[in-house]
């Protein structure tokens, strides 16, 4: 590539310095950042040394205003603001929030039983920095707790409703005796506000799970009432043999576009280092699709809801629909922090910078 | 599980009671509700022994108040309120209404030619209880007839257009002769009111299809102008030997969310014997993506728009989008009355219940 | 078929005569629409010989009226009126507009090198005849130029930024060394106003991919900052050597419902002769899935985001969700004028007539 860096402008090297500086200043308020992002901005540095400058538009006096009355009149420093909101974002990532969902619940055993003790109630989420919602959760975290269990193990799921409506557990794609279903007056009466509730059975299939309210659930799983419930199999493929097992859940509801429960740049990065196998469990809980776009390497589709696909197929973006399981392995050989986001652009990204649906997979070299 | 017995509350038991004997009371009204769950209902009864009765928030003196304004101070008979809506429209469940669409029309047979009579007309369409809504429908019912031919049959199809404005039909998925593709101005004169029109042709290839208007159709389809045309393989394969061959027609036009031209709890169950298997056949007319859920087992994907997939694939959440055709099969294996909806939330509840695109698949023991 | 032809009424046959005179009369006007059309109206009136007159409603005395004011008190006035404008729409395809996009753009070849200049600019586009939207463009035209490169090129894009706020350029699907990846802020600063950016790689995997904003994108790729990267594997597969190659691009965003830039009936046919075959690459760069349907034929899907299926699949409607590719293979062995359109009746046709995702497959004899 040396043709290429005879073409650096002065102006280049010198905004990109400024570009580093920034970086690192910011990086400060966010050291989990640094470690994302540092090192790719640094590669960058070292690889696109064919930006040039050339011409500014307008011949802007004032190319860094901080005023929005300089904004107003002048359209190159509404640019630059724009830029410096993107930037500002980008540099926030991941940014520290108050509470984290998705996190694995380990179990009670009880006489060889697997006990989670499950409490529905109402929280303030905060799903970016300093946004805080009315969140309906369990165990006070949005994604509820991750379960994680294997085939034929004998789980109880005690559910106890604090909120000020009834509820009810669906443990959606497990193949269940009828009675623990949890569609009220179907499969069981409605746990009512202050009622307890438990679910007992022997799980029959594995697969990426979930488990959700049946109960006015366009309301309570928009509201955050929903969790992740994988079941192991007994006898894994050699396909399943990964070092990232990462659970991502979509969901578009009263709490805006989220992943696990948080808007970029609150949203949490998946970790890999160069050469690592890395199982992504795509689950959507909300009302929309969503098409998740992974940059720099492919992912190869092996199961849906829980079932092997017939041959393992390739694809960049993968189009999820609401109540949809899809899981994907990325060969993540591809070193650098990739935008990972879904692909309906206004779910992703506003005149304000990007937001909602995007993190990033960093490969660590 | 006799460990679970030992936690049933005195409250919750009676409180079972009770709504086993609402159950039996709603069931007089609603007969076919009462096979389909009264048996689940008792079987609930036997199985969710794990219900318990605990600290009823708030101490509320009016647990079960009959007055919205009780309702409107006490959040407990909120609650309470709410939970008998949705019981209601549970109970209700198949509720009868007036006319029933996507019925198998017998073509008469002139000289080997199979011939439908189609009369496109407007009604008043009961879609749900006492909700009438004004159709163009092609006999009077929504969806149209539902047609059964065979490969190679040569079939004519006689269309009257009783309607205001013009109209035409298009085979959707049958390749056609150029001539008979039902595209006003590209393949033929639109049939204006009063005029009728006489499609005929040889059946070139299997699967579920679908005939509608193609002549303003978007208000025209949505209005009610669709219905199913299946063609039978000549040489059916092993996996399409089934007990039950049932079609489901998703819209979400004009007359709200709807399976076979109803809402919830006028939708139809499908209907199997433990051990049978099933075949459901989606077809989507409406403008959205519905992703049809079965709870409790799984359905197995063998064909999409009429072709085989090279081989079945298997998924409990099944998106349909517009125009799409797939064919999946049940193997009826888990006894119970299963919730089967689009999870798409907002299609399938409201704070006043289930409605729109649920149904039930009852497996009978 | 004789005996279909004893039903030709008298009246009808009158009317279709006069239905072919003003097609012929139209023809004129857009000279491309007479091949395309001509012919298959003229099939048309061989073929559908079975139409019938028959009571017209309400005996209107004024079947054809010319005025609103005949129309406001007429139905069937109403009727014809509403038939005019859908006939108006389909003779004038292919509506001549001005400025084409998605047009190969041959690279200048520097030291063995593709070298592509794109410059990003606004433009007023004619999407549809006579309206004329603002539009950010590569080269000025929308979508794009299409890039066609080989497995292995070193290929180099020079992207000069004319437009008011900043941009960058993402490779969707190429598996890039991160620097050349496009995200501001993650891989790149972002190319302000005035400013040019040199992207340079060697295409690492082959594919049906698109070129488009990563800025500010859920504006910049809607007003049209978007094209085809077209990667041809060194080793071609033998299902991939056709007679047809096209690349549809659809859209949702500012300019309406497009394909390839543009609304019916200014969008552009696919034109094959029998017996041949024709790949037709989708690429959704919009907010929203469609559903494309083809008539008359079915459609061998291939590939995903570039990536080749397990196995073909056979469909008649392909839902394409944001971001994705999918390659697809039609034997076009069924002479005639198809339409070919998005299956969200509602993005193809109103009152007024076909628009928006509309076009034909135009299988010549």
């Amino acid at each position: 590539m040396s043709n290429r860096e005879t073409t650096i402008a002065p102006e280049t090297t010198r905004s990109r310095r400024e570009f580093l500086r920034k970086g690192v200043v910011t990086a400060i308020a966010a050291p989990m950042a640094v470690s994302a992002l540092a090192s790719c901005t640094e590669g960058t540095a070292q690889k696109t040394a064919t930006a040039s400058d050339s011409d500014h538009s307008g011949g802007s006096t004032a190319p860094h205003p901080s005023t929005p009355a300089a904004a107003a009149v002048d359209p190159r420093a509404r640019s630059d603001q724009m830029d410096a909101m993107h930037e500002k974002g980008i540099k926030a990532f991941p940014a520290k929030t108050e509470g984290k969902g998705n996190q694995l619940l380990a179990p009670r055993i009880v006489n060889g039983v697997k006990v989670f003790d499950i409490t529905c109630k109402a929280v303030q989420w905060e799903v970016e920095v300093g946004k805080k919602v009315e969140a309906w959760t369990y165990n006070g975290v949005v994604p509820g707790p991750q379960i994680r269990v294997t085939e034929g193990d004998r789980i109880r799921m005690i559910v106890k409703n604090e909120l000020p409506e009834s509820t009810s557990v669906h443990f959606h794609g497990v193949e269940m005796p009828n009675a623990m279903d949890g569609v009220p007056f179907i499969t069981q009466p409605p746990i009512k506000p202050g009622e307890t509730f438990t679910y007992e059975f022997v799980v029959p299939n594995a697969g990426s799970h979930m488990y959700h309210s049946h109960h006015n659930a366009a309301k309570q799983v928009g509201m955050g009432m929903l969790g992740a419930f994988i079941v192991a199999p007994k006898r894994p493929r050699a396909i399943e043999k990964v070092d990232v097992d990462y659970v991502m859940i979509l969901n578009d509801g009263f709490h805006g576009y989220t992943l696990n429960g948080k808007g970029f740049p609150a949203t949490e990065p998946v970790v890999a280092k160069i050469g690592q196998k890395a199982r992504i469990r795509f689950m959507n809980e909300g009302m929309m699709i969503h098409p998740m776009h992974l940059h720099g390497m492919h992912m190869t589709v092996i199961d849906k809801d829980g079932w092997a696909q017939p041959a393992p197929w390739k694809c960049d973006t993968l189009n999820i629909a609401p109540g949809e399981r899809w899981d994907v392995i990325v060969h993540c050989n591809n070193p650098g922090t990739w935008a990972f986001h879904c692909h309906i652009l206004p779910h992703a990204e506003s005149e304000h910078g990007m937001f909602g649906m995007v993190t990033a997979l960093v490969v660590q070299p």
